[in-house]
Formats: structure tokens, C-alpha cells, sequence
């Protein structure tokens, strides 16, 4: 097997947190497999989250009705996005893998985290009306997310005051990672690290490294290929449909065709 | 019926965009009924995305192992909080309806918005152990989403490609909103603006500008109360779970107790 890239998007404030250390089990145990591993500390290097027009060297298309799709593709095309923006792209270009290290913040990535999300997956070079989902621009790489909840896990439940973790999953997994055509692996899910004691997070951190050993061997989550839709309304094909009638859940926690959602299927792969 | 103060977070970087067109709308009824307006422009404001210690004045109480959950709240309950993040504070305060007005990007909101979210709803601020959900600290106040979208309605459906547009409100409404106790009124959601015809999009203003004549007087979308979970492990107490055994539909979105979704719960109220 070649040697893999593997890009790890780190999003924590600070290099004593839980994160940080998840982040460096992360390097150390992928760079003893022989894996490349580059990491883009966002706080550290002070990345800029907001998408705005300076994010496009010279001039602007149409300064007066400014449409950052529009212009970031047409700058992507041209060459001239921004060194910040550019840099990242190279990374990820290289990459096979990317993780995502995060503390989740209000049911989703940090801001500056999603910054990254908005400003680098650039239209044109992240996706195209062409290349979206099964389809994707990514689809020889894989992405995951690996964070870290304040919440315990009884909690993001279907009978817990959160909610399914499953369907929080789906903007995240599916609308960014997946639409981008990556291959999901399974999210590494670090259960209210701040509320354990130190033994538990050190176990936490344990199996973290036990599973990056074979993090690049492992199964993505499954997702509807973009073939089960039509390409005018992009609805799933009556073939599709009917084929489904009878089977107790929907295809994915999004595309569950009002019946109960698969169980796990954002969580763990083969569900 | 006492005059009513409405605040508006604005994040689109063109005053000639539609979603601007939808904020000035919002701006023009409501002022006229008679409520005073405040409209938080982020981009042009220039708001600081990126929840940092640079947040916090002075000293913060860990630098080592910074964390921002606990130093912004202790930064709040010593007044020690950006002024940035202060005015926000101040304004969220005075107001009986938060507006937020973007467009969609990447499944949620843009990282601008996402950060006046992480930055200004502070633990202590915006909500304690105690005080979550319907017993949440802002439960006399109303907030709601008003959003374009790239995609149009049919994909964001059960069997569409980019999946139920519930499941994707579900964090945004649930995680946050209403979270922090806001009775949350339906969303405002204009499909694919950019791909719609000139008369189309003036009418997408139009049904807008109807709904914001009526809009302080709307039922919210429904939740789960609080006391319907237990207070240790905040699961759903065991007879309301029997309660709704013999239904249809889970509770919501996230609490669906491995039943088809409630539809159109995070679109409508009353659903």
C-alpha cells in the first residue's frame, strides 16, 4: 500500500485541551504507519472564518450585487483566490484523508471551522452541478469527523433531550462531507470529555489510537447514490422508491421517505 | 399592545442582494406597525467570527488549558466581555423578536453568523444547567430564521436529494433556538432566489412582506417541555413515552423515539 496523506483540520483554542490531545494521538499514530500528516491549526494560525470579497485578489465581478458562490468560483477558475484559500486547497488536494478535530459548538462545527468550510470547499473546485454527492469532486478521499460533545450520550438519543445524534449528523456528514463526494468514515465521538473523570479520558483516548490503526481501512458510511435520482427534479426514481416500499426504515436520516430513520446510519457504517 | 423592539442579524456582504431585500422589507413593515428595529449588520460591522481569548479583557483564568465555555462565562459574570460581544448582548436583551436573516451555506448558516451565535450567546448568558429548553433563558422572546436557499424545495424533501429540510433545521432550531428558551416561530425560506425569474422573486418579497404584518402574532413550532425528561440522565420519563406509544409520529425531529418523523414540525407550527 502507498504511503496515505492525511490532513487533520484541528479547530481547539488551546494546545493543553482534550482536542489537542485527540489531534496529536492523531499524527502520532497515522506518522508511525508511515501515513504524511499535515495539520491546519485554525486558531493557531489565526485563519480568517468570514467569506468576504477580499477574498478575491483584484478586482470583483459585480462589486455592487456581490455573490460570493459566484465570484469565489470565478476567482477559483482564474486564479485568484486568496494565498489563505489557495494554500488550504493545495492540502486538501494532496490529501487521501481529512479529519476534522473539533469541540462541537451549538450542534455544529466552531465558526472558524466552518469558515474553513465556506471559504475552501470553493464552487468549481469542491463541487459542481456536475460533480455533487456519489458523484462528487472527492470521491477517491475520505473525511470524518472526530469531536468532542459537552452533552453525555444518553442525552443525543432518540428519547433524549438532544435528540438523535444521528440526525445532527446530517447537515454535517451529508450536506458538507458528503455532498463534496467524500467517502464519510464513521465520526469519532468524544462523550462530555470534560465531565469524565482523568482515567476515562485517558481510555477515551486509547481507543481513538486502537481505531486510527486501521482508520484507512475501515468501511465509509453508506449514503443514496445519486444515480437513484432523476436528473430534472433530482426526486428519487419511482424504481428506487418502489423497491423500498416494504423495508421497515428510509434510506438515510434525510432521505427516509416518512418512515423511521435507520438507526445509527450516521454513526457507524454498514447501517 | 405595547410596542415591540425586533432585532435583525443581518449576514450577506451586498446591500443589492435579495437576502437584504428580505431584511429592509422586515425593517419597512415592521417599523410601520408601529415596533423599533435594530438591525445587527454583521458583514458590514465587520463582526469578529472566531470565539478566541482575545474575547475575554484581561486576564483570562487558564491560559494553559484555555476553555472557552468557562472563561466566557466567568468573563461574563465579571463584565470582562469584548465590547462587541457586550453591544450584542445588550441589543439580544432589549428585544422581544430575533430575526436571523442569511443565506443558507454548506446546510446551515454562513461562519459570520455562526460565530455572532458561539460568541454572543454566552453559557450564563444565554443559558445555564438550569435554564435549557422551555425553561431556557430567553423563553419570553421570540426568534426566527429567514433564509435563501441554492437548492429548490423539492430536493430538500424526504425523498429528495439533499434530504428532509427538517432534518437540517432540526440543529439550528432545536440547538440553538430553542435551546436558549426562544419560542421559535416558523421559518421563512426562500427557495433558489438566484434561480427564480425577476417577478418570481418580487413575489417571494411580497407573500414576506404579508406574513411580517401578522408575524408577532404567530404560534411558534412545538417542542418537548422540559419536565417531560428526567432530571438525571434527561430522558424522556417513562409515561410520556407511553403516553405517545400508540402514535403515529415521534415527538419531533430529534426525540422521534424510532417512529417516522412528525411532518413539517420544524416548518410549521402546530405540526
Amino acid at each position: 500500500m502507498a504511503a496515505k496523506k492525511v490532513l487533520i483540520v484541528h479547530a481547539h483554542q488551546s494546545s493543553g485541551s482534550f482536542n489537542a490531545a485527540a489531534k496529536n494521538a492523531a499524527v502520532e499514530v497515522l506518522t508511525a504507519q508511515g501515513c504524511t500528516v499535515e495539520v491546519s491549526d485554525l486558531y493557531a494560525m489565526g485563519f480568517k472564518a468570514t467569506a468576504t470579497a477580499e477574498d478575491i485578489k483584484g478586482e470583483v465581478k459585480n462589486a455592487d450585487n456581490f455573490c460570493y458562490l459566484e465570484e469565489s468560483k470565478l476567482a477559483w477558475e482564474q486564479g485568484k483566490l486568496s494565498d489563505d484559500i489557495t494554500k488550504e486547497q493545495s492540502k486538501l488536494t494532496e490529501a487521501d484523508l481529512i479529519i476534522f478535530q473539533f469541540p462541537m459548538y451549538w450542534f455544529s462545527v466552531p465558526a472558524i471551522l466552518k469558515g474553513w468550510i465556506d471559504r475552501v470547499l470553493t464552487n468549481g473546485f469542491a463541487f459542481s452541478q456536475d460533480k455533487r454527492y456519489s458523484q462528487g469532486v472527492f470521491q477517491d478521499k475520505k473525511a470524518m469527523l472526530s469531536f468532542t460533545t459537552g452533552s453525555l450520550e444518553s442525552m443525543f438519543s432518540p428519547t433524549g433531550i438532544n435528540g438523535d445524534m444521528n440526525v445532527t449528523l446530517w447537515p454535517l456528514q451529508n450536506g458538507i462531507l458528503h455532498y463534496c463526494g467524500f467517502q464519510v468514515l464513521a465520526p469519532q465521538i468524544f462523550w462530555a470529555p470534560s465531565a469524565a473523570a482523568v482515567e476515562d479520558r485517558k481510555s477515551m483516548l486509547e481507543s481513538w489510537r486502537t481505531r486510527l490503526q486501521g482508520l484507512l481501512e475501515e468501511k465509509p458510511l453508506s449514503f443514496v447514490p445519486l444515480d437513484c435520482f432523476d436528473e430534472a427534479a433530482f426526486q428519487l426514481k419511482p424504481a428506487v422508491h418502489e423497491k423500498h416500499a416494504s423495508e421497515e426504515f428510509g434510506l438515510t436520516v434525510g432521505i427516509h421517505l416518512n418512515k423511521p430513520l435507520p438507526p445509527h446510519s450516521q454513526m457507524k457504517a454498514g447501517c
